[in-house]
């Protein structure tokens, strides 16, 4: 895997589109935790969510089962 | 792996083809969790699963272990 | 990973004579799960099994921890 | 993966300014483990947590799930 | 990762050895199956285990959390 | 991930270390084990680790979530 982001997959849009817009997400984790939060930013192996108290956690992306918008 | 999806391969065509057809699957994740709805678009990382209520959910290539068509 | 399937690996042709056999083969993957059904075939990423209905899944590689003949 | 860790991503600085600031900080790991300490180095591969006896731990990155600063 | 083996690293060729030796050995894997027998092969992806009644197993490396002679 | 073992990495030179100083490790796995031994040798996916009897187990690094010196 490149280091660099690919802007031009939809996988990689879609979450800037969430990161602009500033959308609550839902990030279900293999330990079967699931975050909650605002994502601030994402890179090529991670991304970043705030909670309610803007604490960053920084999520690595290979641990990832799937993201939504929160319902 | 590239960032590019290889249409000329059976498991992305038979994706493309659930895709077109707008076929329900089932896809089981690593979490043991099995969600349900219809693949919207794929590419190399991810897949994004409709549910009944339009909802996306975007899935993780990585963490998916079988899909099938709903029983 | 190239997304080529080198077929001189030994993995690769023993999935293809599995495939060309028809044979009956049981498939553990990390869910603990275990898949019964023959092989159609296989990409670098992906293999898909039918079952006795010839109802197809489609099983990521990434998620296989061994496979046999059916006992 | 190459081995060069690239300075430019936002992940890597985010540890490289944990380092600096010798912050406490909370790693969750795949195995269910809530690893405490402060980061003394990465590279492309691992990190080192420091506990509160100066003693090292190196954790895998393929292992990470999440990563805070400590509560 | 490259399809091909490489035969100058010390776990490939402490595999070969076992395999020329006819040695049993016990593989555990992610699942936590305990898998014992003689390794026939090994390629870059999989190694084939053969049982007491000599039937195949295929496992796939990157399942393999370690293996060790029999005790 | 190349075959070569990248020696100018602080993870790679931190079991460098531990391999010529002899120091008991403890290993924790993804399967939860915790393995303890000395380090023997390591290359890009594995490391064997030498119990009280001096029998080699070969680790796969993809199962490693962190290794510390042995408390």
């Amino acid at each position: 895997m490149s280091t660099e982001l690919d802007v031009g997959l939809p996988s990689v849009r879609q979450l800037q589109t969430l990161i602009q817009d500033g959308s609550e997400v839902e990030v279900k984790v293999i330990t079967n935790d699931l975050l909650v939060g605002k994502i601030r930013w994402q890179d090529a192996f991670c991304l970043c969510l705030l909670d309610h108290y803007d604490q960053p956690t920084v999520i690595w992306k290979q641990a990832i089962v799937f993201l939504k918008p929160k319902a």
